[in-house]
């Protein structure tokens, strides 16, 4: 495949113009194209680059709002409720993370609500910088539809992710950041175009049968990781993303990769605790245990070790990217 | 297989004498078996009357106090930290509740660390009293080392179960209670026990090779759900219970099935959100349209209804135990 090696800052300005010329205002341009470059950093193509030319064509569309700028309100004294205005999430998820620092040191637990919110992004990062605080964070989206209840045959929950992450001595902060699908979509849609067949376990086809077809497995469902169990947990999230912080349920929601529909309307919830509150002093110690225990393990590693590995070889030597991308992008800047 | 069906009363006021006899402090003993005869009554015989005689013996022996009286704290404006003084975990969890409801209706989201703790038991039965009180209500508990990291061979984290509860309009909550391994360590012991070999996938022997035979696993490791994603998850609930709440990780803790070791010295994290502020009034209206549609799902269904059923059945008939657990009890009290 030929592909395109661009400097940082050259992915981040490419990817800032696309969206400007696309009408999203050049706060909220800036802050999503600094997402999505830190995907791409971070090896997450998934979240990355990848997502201008769909992001562009939601501003176009008026499936995003570029221009909202998003609202704090309280929701009790320890909790935040931010409205993205059917905006990028980031902008959203910038002020949050800004809030929750601030509200965290005198409630020893906070939470940020956003609702009327679009494509959540690479979670981790999210929570990677509320430990970069000092504080342990958590959080949960909800997207669209992707995954059935066992016996089920209709999608209803999104593939959901679940991102924590907390401060670690003398390193970057330990980062967990999953799908609860047993594999993301994007490979699914990979093997079709390649007229390749899935492993098995990764999808049902329409009628609720596995599949090792991929075109069939885009026309069915993925499977949760661990059957029913992954399944509630995706449940969970819409419970929390859709019912409690208000917002569409997966099985609602418009799609991130077209055109067609209103804003998805999603939620997402960042949590955060401060472990100085909540421990008794003893949270590095533990920390710090936790490493050498997990060193003792090799060739076991802590998650995240690949992440950050590609994080350092792309500050030296910028992101690679498909050339058929970039010519988009380039396209649409 | 012999068994023994006793009421409620009957099974209560049995579990509560053992524990009585084994030198726990009356009130203590009432609260743990209440916990117990519940986890009975919702087909969780794991959590049930199956744990008096380890939680004698623990009594006996000092590995927990049976006269512990659990002290609550604050942890900023929105937390609590209960020192549950090596005693049972469930009079710290009914503290945790109280307290919990108390404060999330100031704050909107609330937190309460138990550290110097026991056995959780039925983790999903903690979360649903916060959402009997209108709340919604998640859990993390560690436990002592049952699974691997992917490509280490020694057991460091435990089970690690995650529990959700969120109020449902006109019916019981809806309740989430996982494990994160593949199957329960029980299943596996009696497996063991009747000489029989277990499915693959359940588990690892103790040179981290894929393994069907009962013994083998028992000397080896569980499998976590989702493989690196559930062992990640299971990692997380550590750094939550241990690092950050102040305990032990489950490679440190002592078991819960013998006498041997000090206490386990285990931590749990119980969080509520009040769904009145961080929604926008629609909470109930997203619930009973969540219902409707896992209805027209059928023959998939809520996590938790066989639960409810069960639940239903003991109400008009108590609990059948086997014979032996009976007698065992019968002589302990």
């Amino acid at each position: 495949m030929s592909t395109v090696t661009l400097s940082l800052e050259e992915a981040l300005g490419l990817a800032e113009a696309a969206l400007v010329k696309a009408g999203v205002a050049p706060a909220n341009a800036r802050a999503t194209a600094t997402a999505l470059v830190a995907a791409e950093v971070d090896g997450q193509a998934g979240h990355g680059l990848s997502r201008v030319p769909s992001y562009a064509l939601h501003a176009r569309v008026g499936k995003v709002d570029g221009t909202a700028v998003p609202t704090v309100s309280t929701a009790g004294e320890a909790g935040l409720r931010i409205d993205a205005g059917h905006g990028f999430a980031y902008p959203a998820v910038d002020l949050a993370i800004e809030g929750l620092v601030g509200l965290a040191a005198k409630t020893g637990i906070a939470a940020a609500a956003i609702h009327r919110s679009h494509h959540f992004g690479q979670a981790g990062r999210h929570v990677e910088r509320l430990a970069e605080h000092g504080l342990v964070g958590l959080a949960f989206a909800n997207t669209p539809a992707a995954m059935a209840l066992p016996g089920g045959r209709r999608s209803l929950m999104g593939t959901n992710p679940i991102a924590f992450a907390a401060p670690m001595p003398g390193r970057a902060p330990l980062v967990i950041d999953m799908a609860l699908s047993v594999a993301a979509r994007g490979k699914i849609m990979a093997a079709s175009k390649a007229g390749k067949p899935i492993p098995e376990g990764w999808a049902l086809d329409a009628d609720g049968n596995p599949t090792t077809d991929a075109k069939a497995a885009l026309g069915g469902s993925l499977l949760p990781i661990g059957g029913a169990k992954g399944a509630a947990l995706a449940l969970m999230i819409e419970v929390i993303c859709a019912a409690l912080v208000g917002g569409n349920f997966g099985w609602n929601a418009s799609g991130f990769f077209d055109g067609d529909g209103g804003p998805p309307d999603l939620g997402q919830l960042l949590i955060v605790l401060d472990p100085g509150r909540f421990g008794s002093g003893g949270y590095v110690g533990h920390m710090a245990q936790m490493l050498l225990t997990v060193e003792g393990q090799a060739p076991a590693r802590l998650p995240g070790d690949r992440r950050l590995a590609l994080r350092a070889k792309a500050a030296a030597n910028g992101v690679t990217i498909p050339a058929a991308l970039h010519a988009e992008i380039m396209a649409l800047a």
